[in-house]
């Protein structure tokens, strides 16, 4: 079994570019965006109508306990990413970014599981500054960005996201700082 | 404000072997036994009655939702362990084992917020290892453990114990080993 880091994020934390300085460092790829032109590829939907059918059913579970939880193709959808999700893990040792990756190969990488949080305050400034988003209701943007990722995420696994025990390591980005996580991280592979 | 490590760990994960090794290598003390002498002392209870409160109200919110939340002399417990828990961060760097230190110094120090983890198979083998403890139903008895420390945290803090956003870093102890974690914690402080 390949050996494989997988990075679970809140908005704004930082994990993402942590991650990819982590595969930086290690010489080996990191999948991120770039597996969403494989699903496009694989499914024959377009970026745009994936990515807008994975918010969309976020933000169902978000504005309404009795929404509906299965939109067309979202099942479609997740099919597909956890196929491919298989197939780069087969292929060898990579960082993957988000997409329930932890959960989908739990039994098949010998992972490494990484969480990356920061405070409200400390992710609102990255976003703003590293994003140029607007800031007006920052903070409950990303309260509610919170909450869809860990719907989306406790529907498809029945697992809680961002709790201590599912992961190996779990690390407050703006605590730290983005060079002593990858630091932690690459001398814990 | 005096820098301060907090302690959280799940029964079995050497949490608190982490955090002593961690004082002693920092020269600071650790608080963690000794903290209930220092209860017993300034309360006029004795340690046992003491430890059977705490256990008992943990236990009454495993068994039944409808518990007696508020047993004999907990709510008096708890205010001696307050003001003893801000006493000791007020003399000095240290050290603290548990007993909620994270949420009652939250804006009273400079706190390194740690969370200890580790599998239920690890966590078992560790017990029954080294604390001799019976293995008998021992996975069973580890979950209960972490509902009744999680329930406690939750009433007295309206907090989530074991949620990564509550941590500065969470360390997966069955994975990295005792010496690894201490050595992260203590190149962190």
């Amino acid at each position: 079994m390949n050996r494989i880091i997988t990075i679970s994020r809140e908005f704004g934390s930082g994990g993402r570019t942590i991650g990819q300085q982590v595969a930086e460092k290690l010489g080996i790829p990191c999948y991120d965006q770039n597996l969403l032109d494989r699903i496009a590829e694989e499914s024959g939907l377009t970026k745009g109508y994936i990515e807008e059918r994975i918010e969309n059913t976020r933000r169902s579970w978000f504005t309404s306990a009795s929404a509906d939880r299965s939109p067309r193709n979202t099942s479609y959808i997740w099919s597909v990413q956890k196929k491919i999700i298989l197939d780069v893990a087969s292929q060898g040792p990579c960082v993957i970014i988000g997409r329930c990756a932890d959960f989908i190969l739990k039994d098949q990488a010998d992972l490494l599981k990484v969480f990356i949080t920061a405070s409200v305050p400390d992710r609102a400034k990255r976003v703003v500054e590293k994003y140029g988003e607007n800031g007006d209701a920052i903070e409950q943007r990303l309260r509610e960005k919170d909450i869809s990722r860990s719907s989306y995420y406790r529907f498809y696994t029945d697992m809680e996201w961002g709790i201590c025990k599912n992961y190996d390591i779990s690390l407050n980005s703006g605590l730290l700082g983005i060079d002593r996580c990858v630091e932690i991280i690459t001398s814990m592979y």
